[in-house]
């Protein structure tokens, strides 16, 4: 029994070949752990545990030899962003001042995907302390996007989506701030979940911004994802900002009675800031998934959003004084381990007055009402582009603390941030590919909650477009 | 059937008389109705609405007649602090720019009330938006204390223990973000209760700080308070900072077996903070207080606290920019409508840096566990003075927005804030009369959601030491 190339398989088709004893979990990991060692150029793995991911998969091939159920993730090697503690192992966060950093504790996520069965590989790269939407790391270097490594991944959640792309691993864990984990995602060809705020246990993850700092994963197929969901979601008390809403079956959803059409679903098309001055090579591509969805049967119609540059405005005067607060002993004793960029956006957080940030936090519930009574009343999900414009190169991006700073970050982020602000999930999925062979991606964002139907758009329509079928080839062109 | 000088009864005295037939309800209200009229020199009520509370006494009375449960309010007459809206009913909070408003929802202490059968009788004398711990008003002129009109009653619930101590109602609500349940009740000479934050739901009050408003009783006895209790704690769907804690019997609690007796109590002295430079008058008292608790059977320690001049300092600094933030429309478009202390304080938080207002937020959970894991860990309560001196004078109070202020108005509240930013319960009950013929208090600090214990101690106290059985009488003297 064995499978060839097993790294080709989705998550779902993993897990289900280790539970069929069509191939061992330790071979899975074994082919996953070579794979790693043959990306090297990526940069996308900071450090991965040979002997501790194997040992963790022949704790399943033992389980299913004496018939017991291994899990939903039983065997199926994955790695994650190098912010989620487990104890006794080291966590980095990207930086400099959590080299060597060994947590007495183990994030609510871990401890959720453990159970289920999952293998643990490797810590990824990731923006230092998740602040950076390029995947540029001062300490780091810059993580290679595999469709092509002279362009950047995408961040906070880089070598999430680098790792998950060039099929090193079938899923990964990513935080999104700002857009940290639909960026990469989009710009790496994968999908990628911003789950409602709320919805994911933080505890024991690395914190940036208590109001906004929402867990997802990010995986080759919106099944996938499903499947992730329906393992991390749910109220944890230990991280007092999770709800307590049920957790449907993400899963099951998918194979519904209306399976694969989308009839009776209203998908909305904001008229303001998602479309403005966008690129046509982009605007094409988002054209065409609205003409997929249409083709399963989904009405779509022009609706009218509030302000949301004003929304993204406010998703920074939230962000940076909390992730300034958590900063200060650092920045007062170590500032220069920091790197520059990342130094100048939390210096920008101690001169805000505290009135703003209220305010701002305030004003979330009503801008939050705004949208859910209005734009999200009466359709299922708002189709909106990820980012403006087709992925751009490290050099382009590579900015630092210099006069560019703001315009590179704001603008990666531009359309991803007012989400964060608001709470709401975000669904990224493949939407094809820009001239200069890097893909572009479609946002579905949805109610409180929500997620259940956005896996459920999102993949009736990558199953009609194909593109997440696609993969780059792992061979170094840089 | 009745009762002579039926004022003369506590709260729980007269539910019991309404419920038992020996006084109707209607002549219950008129009574207080009718001593309201002579106690105009108080200034402690803005408006009294008789036909509408004679209509409430009436249902009562109608009910009883029909052999129906009255409710354990049934038929007793309170006042409140005007800050809780009634659906259609005029609310100003003491300000000159809420003059006439008319909310259009009732507050949910309100709607527990009145579904106890309690009869509103009157709106009360308060600070300008409950901003003010001396009973000062720049448009309602000062609260008069019925021990002594040239005395301050304390605030900012002025007219809540005013009208408490002059038998106008048999209790009253306040609500406390400093101090400004438990300074009127110890300095009008009755009973008030500050509950853990979040035991208590603020929805349909006026807000002023989000992280420290807490609602509470003021009433005659403890008895009066447990009873009141009963009725108002419990979770809020419509205020998500109350916790769904299990609310006791905080009545019966009083009359368990080990009733009027204090064996096995632990009550810790702070060997720091609350008794330092205390005025020698006010230290005989709380000793004497203290020699009442040990003859009762309770073992007294004494115990080190955390920097509680640190806390009141911190309290400072969440309070005022989420003040200032509320009333931010009102200080651009009518800022000469405020008086001038309480402007002048709102403006202190327009410039106060998000990063400290994150820091003190952030403290607050570390420096509960300190207190909880610490001094509250062996005791079952705290002991200290509410106030450090004997009530003052009008006069001597009169700062306005001048030099004196921040001595006055921190000097006042400076062993009540600690409490409110750690959110724990504090229980003020009289502890005799000074020299100047004032009341004086004890504070009972306790653990989280500790009210029943605060309370069983307290009565104990009061019953042994018979202070809250003293009242003033109502002739004016000033």
């Amino acid at each position: 029994m064995s499978v060839a190339d097993p790294w080709t398989l989705s998550l779902c088709e993993a897990a289900d070949a280790v539970r069929s004893g069509r191939i061992k979990a330790e071979a899975l990991a074994e082919a996953c752990l070579d794979r790693i060692e043959q990306a090297g150029h990526l940069n996308c793995v900071v450090a991965a545990d040979r002997d501790a991911a194997l040992e963790s998969a022949r704790i399943t091939d033992r389980a299913i030899a004496q018939g017991r159920d291994p899990g939903v993730l039983g065997g199926v090697p994955l790695a994650h962003k190098d912010m989620f503690y487990r104890k006794g192992r080291v966590t980095e966060c990207g930086s400099l001042i959590r080299r060597g950093f060994v947590p007495d504790a183990t994030a609510a996520v871990l401890e959720r995907l453990d159970r289920a069965g999952a293998v643990d590989l490797a810590r990824l790269h990731m923006a230092e302390f998740a602040m950076g939407p390029s995947g540029h790391n001062a300490h780091l270097g810059r993580c290679r996007n595999p469709w092509n490594p002279d362009h950047i991944t995408g961040g906070s959640s880089s070598g999430s989506g680098s790792a998950v792309a060039a099929r090193l691993a079938f899923g990964a864990l990513g935080s999104d701030t700002g857009g940290s984990v639909r960026l990469p995602a989009a710009m790496c060809g994968v999908v990628g979940l911003k789950p409602t705020q709320g919805r994911v246990s933080r505890y024991g993850s690395m914190p940036l911004s208590d109001s906004l700092d929402c867990i997802g994963p990010l995986a080759r197929t919106v099944r996938d994802v499903a499947r992730l969901m329906g393992v991390l979601a749910g109220a944890d008390p230990r991280d007092p900002g999770t709800v307590a809403a049920a957790v449907p079956d993400y899963e099951a959803a998918l194979d519904g009675a209306s399976a694969g059409r989308l009839d009776g679903v209203r998908i909305g098309l904001p008229t303001s800031f998602y479309f403005d001055g966008l690129d046509p090579e982009v605007a094409e591509l988002v054209d065409a998934a609205r003409r997929t969805l249409e083709s399963l049967g989904a009405g779509v119609v022009d609706v009218d959003i509030p302000d949301h540059r004003q929304l993204g405005e406010l998703a920074g005067v939230v962000f940076t004084p909390e992730a300034a607060t958590l900063h200060l002993p650092w920045l007062r004793d170590r500032p220069g381990d920091y790197g520059e960029q990342v130094r100048a956006r939390l210096l920008q957080g101690l001169t805000l007055p505290a009135t703003a940030y209220l305010q701002a936090r305030t004003l979330r519930g009503r801008m939050l009402a705004d949208m859910v009574e209005g734009p999200l009343r009466h359709c299922d999900a708002l189709l909106t582009p990820v980012l403006k414009h087709p992925v751009p190169t490290g050099a382009e991006t590579d900015v630092g603390a210099g006069a560019g700073m703001a315009k590179v970050v704001g603008g990666l982020a531009e359309l991803t941030r007012p989400l964060s602000y608001l709470g709401l999930p975000g669904l990224s999925v493949p939407a094809g590919f820009t001239a200069n062979g890097l893909p572009t991606a479609i946002q579905l964002i949805g109610k409180p909650f929500s997620e259940g139907e956005l896996l459920s758009i999102g993949h009736a329509y990558e199953v009609a477009s194909g593109w997440t079928r696609q993969a780059p080839s792992l061979q170094s062109r840089s």
